[in-house]
């Protein structure tokens, strides 16, 4: 089965952005943002965005922010996708997500935001969390978890630290069945 | 000057603790806990504990939780303390840690809570944030601060990843004043 796998920039308080969605004080420039780049076309073949993640994209006028994947925005109010690359997913998105899981592929990156995490995490069809922790406080924002979610095991499976003193941190989801 | 460090044990999703205080899920055995002991008698002569947090001692019997560091508990509501090792500040709370920085002596430890930190981190008295970060998600519970501060960079000037997968990360708050 293809692994879900929630990878984003979090700073040490656990924000993935400011409230409005942009995310000055991470550092975008350096050897981190060249691996993240990389493993996106190693190890992906689709990316899943929340509708509001997509629209900061949108924002600054790109409609096709991963052309080099697959690319599905979840989102119940949006009534068309702006650009034919990008697949609209509007109804029984768990269900969408479960079955594209067991299609053959590379595995899935989800790129964010919190709610859909929140709500595919719930489901127990997130296999990873990939951590890229800026080295700053951002105070307030979004967290990587929007809602709540039940305490779950994590399993640190790799890590890399960074010149600029970013940390990759690699952690596999334990499962209930797994534990 | 001596420094005072915020040295916390946290969740991936940034919590300290449960809501009521526990924190069943964190990993309270092997190197780090070893390393954790270790250091506080090594690097400090003193330790700031906010009311809740030592009412979490006090919950189990102990009234002297750091017997071998020089004992302050912050309170606004406490009357007595209930130990003649643990000193009661009671009022001018911001102040008497600015006093205490100035005077001679090791490091100064914060032990927690979320409340006091955020009181002593937006007066700019914090100085290092020490994180003991814990492979799970604990889902809600208390943050690593509990109110808005504002947004600040840190440098990342040590790490150290064990074992049972706990990455401890030592980071310097760059104050405005040394960006």
């Amino acid at each position: 089965m293809r692994k879900l796998k929630y990878y984003v920039a979090v700073s040490v308080d656990n924000f993935i952005a400011h409230e409005d969605g942009s995310w000055d004080g991470f550092l975008t420039e350096g050897e981190a943002v060249t691996d993240y780049l990389e493993s996106l076309k190693t190890w992906f073949d689709a990316v899943l965005m929340g509708r509001k993640t997509y629209e900061i994209a949108l924002k600054v006028g790109v409609t096709n922010p991963y052309s080099y994947l697959k690319q599905y925005v979840f989102s119940r109010t949006m009534k068309e996708s702006p650009d034919e690359n990008v697949e609209l997913v509007s109804e029984n998105i768990v269900e969408f997500v479960r079955k594209l899981k067991n299609e053959t592929g590379k595995d899935i990156y989800l790129c964010g935001g919190a709610d859909l995490a929140t709500m595919l995490f719930s489901e127990n069809l997130i296999d990873e969390i990939i951590l890229k922790l800026n080295p700053v406080l951002l105070g307030s924002g979004i967290p990587l978890f929007s809602g709540l979610i039940k305490q779950t095991a994590l399993e640190l499976t790799d890590s890399k630290i960074y010149k600029n003193g970013v940390v990759l941190l690699f952690y596999r989801v334990k499962k209930m069945e797994q534990i």
